[in-house]
């Protein structure tokens, strides 16, 4: 089927997995058990919010991880995918119930944060990954453009 | 660039867009502003806690929404469609610095979740959906198969 | 022990426990099993995210619930409960750990409420409630003095 | 009035600010502006989540800190005093709204806490707070008591 890949191409190169497969593969999930009288954007966005808790619960109590998990166990690693796929999984899929392009809103968002981070102006600005307040910007937004931001001041919360 | 879809290309079909595509985007983007050195991932973590928060503050007042927002002012979706990205973006980018194939994983837990949740058994189960406790399903397991599950007996939680 | 209330008390009147009872009873908790070693705050604030997943999942499947929860099940209520609980307990000790007076901070916290959402100005705004973005609000704060706010410009987030 | 300490008292000692003080301070607070008509559970709820990004916001690109923020300044310890608040006052009111005794139940918990984590048991165990996986300990609750648990097995995650 179209822009579907296989399972097990998939299996071979995840990365080629596009948003839309997921967003088929979820609709269909839950046409065939009768689920989308459940998936209210409401329900699906506390289920995201459960799932990112899980996420959460794998690094609680780790301190500081380096990046590669470089120390962590094969089931250990098996089990982050997991909950990363759950959370992914709901994201789709209440983008999908709302009617969201979540593909297109994504590559938009990419260039809106290169608009609102120059890398001139922003590269290795610690400070703006420490600035203290990601709330009260408009000041800070005067003398660091890294605040600067369309939608939200809240630059540091969505500097990528 | 391979793999790499062009934004023309993406404004018209974003559903089109692959995984790899922002995990490239994203690469790049921390590389430019030399920002590799904060995206840590306990740090990236608690950049997706952040913009989930955010997420939520869109839906925070309203009650119940219905499917498709049909009510809502073009710039209302605008706004839903970036932090539906943010979320995504930081979860794409936490998976690359764990070294975690994303979209390898999703597709191996929609198959996991089709065999924890059978068709047959869990069609339009509500009870699945309404049970009160996504904890202690030891017990319910017994009496539902729906709440079997592998890593987790926080079926419900996990049901798509 | 001063400012500790015994717990028969505590199962008469929940209310009069104080927050430093609960700060005490979870420094007790930590010391007695060695645990401080891993109550660092940012250890604690992904604990606390992870329980407001599990809070979050209670509510996940209910769609809208009236206020009072008068369908639920007494075991359910006392999930409920168990749930609010451990989001306070995780709250408490990150306060705690960070040095933070959590009772001086959040009566602090009511006035500058009351100072940024003038009964006059907010009562009964579902304006407010229903706006769109909790973000944007360096115009809206123009027009509509109940998105005022000083450390924080999403007015509506923190509108209580 | 009984149970509701002054704000001068209150400026002084913050710990002995009760549960109750605050939810009824959050009771009037928003039966002055009309504002029960937005305080449903999920609408509180989501705006707990909220909160709860904005907290981590403060702490998302700062890698690990140490107890007490030694290094940090004024005005950033009381913006988190500010943003531990609202997750409070949250909390006090979905309590409140949900018929939930927070005081009551919080006290229980503790107790129940000390059921599930023996001291003798638990002393010190590293093993329990990084153990990979919080959702499947039906196998490690045989090998691990600190697992042990009632209403959830993710007993890592509720581990105080």
């Amino acid at each position: 089927m179209k822009g579907v890949v296989s399972q097990e191409e998939g299996r071979e190169e995840g990365g080629s997995v596009t948003l839309d497969d997921l967003k088929k593969k979820m609709a269909e999930f839950a046409r065939e058990r009768d689920w989308d009288q459940f998936h209210s954007p409401r329900n699906l966005l506390l289920a995201l919010v459960g799932e990112v808790g899980e996420l959460s619960e794998i690094f609680q109590w780790r301190g500081e991880v380096p990046k590669g998990l470089p120390d962590w166990k094969e089931e250990e690693k098996e089990h982050l995918g997991e909950e990363l796929s759950d959370v992914l999984l709901y994201l789709v899929r209440l983008a999908d119930i709302c009617g969201v392009d979540l593909g297109k809103a994504a590559l938009r968002k990419v260039e809106l944060n290169a608009l609102k981070y120059p890398v001139h102006q922003c590269k290795g600005s610690s400070k703006k990954h420490t600035h203290y307040s990601n709330s009260n910007s408009n000041t800070n937004s005067n003398d660091n453009t890294c605040f600067l931001a369309e939608h939200s001041n809240n630059g540091p919360s969505e500097g990528l």
